[in-house]
């Protein structure tokens, strides 16, 4: 006997095996599916095909994060007073995956849900009057174009599943164009949204997989902290440029 | 001119190129290697042979979280309040992978590094005069057994890749059932632990990866969180049985 | 010479003096001022007048979690898994306060804000047409009126500093009642939102003082789960009852 | 009926009533009770007297963060990335709180409580036989002494609550010099964890009055972000001397 609203589909054990989605952990799953199969089937609870886990893969690669950003600048801090507790650098890390970075991927996805079918054009015209950006486009650095977009537009056409979500971006980016006479790119994060969209996921749920890919960067920027150290040093420079001694 | 403290190996960005560990992301990487490859390629520098990349992946698979454990239970309650913010979500779930639960890796790797070519016996004395657990062994509910442990063993040696920590990790088990004279199987973070330090990873980094796998299993749960609530549920039975008043 | 912008009026110290605000820490404000206007001083830079500090003394007295809502069992749960991190459980338990629960306080604060000298009729009728809730109205608990509520409006009365937002929020949920028929009493996190707006807070940081309560509430909570831990039995009822293995 | 197991002396409402520890919330503590009596009430169960209200007082106005330190740093970036959660960059700056800086706060109560009436010449010998610093002692800036200290001392005795911790720190501080020929001064968070369990609290839960008073500078520094950011301009320079480009 057990009670219904305490269940989860996601997993359980007995003293002998245990279980995930139904699967048998150790003998189903356990190198037989890739670490990226396994986050798809917890999520949706089916194996994905190759052509699903290549770009799943691709998308996991592209959002990684790479260089000193200000989320991984502050796991670095964090883990500068507390190297103790290596998950609370990485949490401290995830928490900046808020609106101005990670968000647009989730943004994207919900912007293009109801116009999977629908008017583009006065989409986009309705962001532009109210003075918003459209998701997904535009971005600080890679201004002539972000190196990821084509490379994932590529991949989910290689593996024939090009989606509604990639396909109307396109048309957003298009119609962007059109309307304002400036040509935004799509950004990696965008793209990524579309991408994670077609392949079956919740838009509300979309952001998770940001998170998964944005921990593995965290797990390698901390690993080199450990080495390399700058946490310390920056907060001494900081420290000594505004005029203030040390004072922890 | 920059400053070398200030630079990074794991990755930048020019307008045009994105780079993670010298090498072109779009070009180089997406499409080409899978996310757990990216993953050892971010702390290690270097792409993991095609055996090394199935035992990792088969770690992450192990360590993903399944049940309603207490850093489960932990996210979905933060969901339940700030629903906004599956990062904050996240990030409560990964704080609770402390010393109790997922902390067995990173201890399990520790405790076998001095002795990789050293004295098992005398270790093992050691701890069991000073009343301390032996890390990597027993677990609460697979008494007879973790399904993981073999399994993990079996792929570690399908690929020829066991090696000292993993070895040590069986003399250490053998060596506390004769000082002992009782049975603790060898756990699945205690062997993922030993599988990590074999593929090269640094003790200090190594619950790094069972933070990755839990990340994994915190957004299939938060998913279904969104579909099936149990928090807000959980909390008035509690406030309920607990003889108060709901009271937020 | 120093970087203008890495400077911070919040404070600093030199190898003799460590200074709050411009004021010298130990000789002026050890001893001098309390906790409370050591908090109104660093983010409004004056020290507060005995009401004044009378009444953010109540707002914070108000707002520290009693009962064992979501944050909390969420705090109780991380200190279970992680229990060398109390930093990391007192992290988890504020991460919950999001719009759900203290929202509230913000969200008051903000929808006053634009009505101060201006349309209350308006402002309510439009919140109802869209469908949504007044924010500060309401009580899942306490139907028939919040005790905090009346209390609050008396201390800030006593003090001669019942301002705008207090008075503007009393307005409306006359104004509420008038076109619903129906009676929502104020509720204790919305009152303490337009206390802490009438105190001179910007609405965009009155969550702070929020997170600041609920901080000595979860300090208070993790002291009893030290000594009477209820973490762990939680997690094995759930797994129980919900018909898996304790499985971490 | 209720589930003892489930119930908490910390609070609890009923439709008409909150209590906190035992205490009607509205007609007993708001308006009577200051913020830091009611945190000292939440943990110890009773009201503090007047002396030690203004100790107290003292170590928390001692303890909030004043300069950009790592964990402020952290915060801020934060919530340079996710501007719509302020308990997000909250819990990141507590994230950092651990063993290198707020740490001292528990090491120092931890360290006196088995000396209180023993051999503290044997037991600085100990840790210094052992290579370890004496916890409390030595400041990287303050060389010459803490200013907090001193005044800390005073106001415990001009309370004449000095006790036995206090009066031990001073006996470490004595026989560290006598043993080493060298002089280091107790530095504010030694000085502070010896008055926290000086009021009677338990050293395991002194660290949360260390989070409690660093949540007020964290606050005091979110606001200051909000009007004056440094984050974003920070990443970019950090970005820009690495010979990275932003890539977000």
């Amino acid at each position: 006997m057990s009670d219904e609203w305490l269940q989860t589909a996601i997993g359980g054990a007995t003293p002998d095996t245990i279980s995930v989605r139904g699967r048998n952990l150790a003998d189903e799953l356990m190198g037989r599916v890739t670490f990226t199969e396994l986050a798809f089937l917890l999520v949706q609870g089916r194996v994905p095909s190759a052509a699903e886990t290549r770009l799943l893969d691709a998308v996991l690669v592209s959002l990684a994060d790479h260089g000193l950003t200000p989320t991984v600048l502050a796991a670095r801090m964090t883990l500068t007073g507390a190297p103790e507790s290596l998950q609370g650098a990485v949490a401290a890390g995830l928490l900046g995956a808020g609106s101005v970075f990670l968000g647009v991927v989730e943004d994207t996805a919900r912007f293009l849900t109801p116009i999977l079918d629908g008017d583009v054009a006065a989409a986009v015209a309705a962001e532009r009057a109210a003075g918003r950006r459209i998701p997904g486009l535009g971005h600080p650095l890679h201004k002539d174009g972000d190196p990821r977009t084509p490379r994932l537009y590529a991949i989910a056409r290689e593996g024939g599943i090009e989606g509604p979500y990639l396909r109307t971006l396109l048309l957003v980016a298009d119609e962007h164009r059109r309307q304002s006479g400036r040509t935004l790119p799509i950004n990696g994060a965008g793209v990524a949204g579309a991408a994670l969209a077609d392949l079956g996921f919740d838009p509300r749920v979309v952001r998770g997989f940001a998170l998964l890919a944005r921990t593995a960067g965290l797990v390698g920027h901390l690993a080199e902290e450990r080495e390399r150290p700058l946490g310390m040093r920056l907060y001494l420079e900081v420290e000594r440029r505004g005029g203030h001694g040390a004072g922890a």
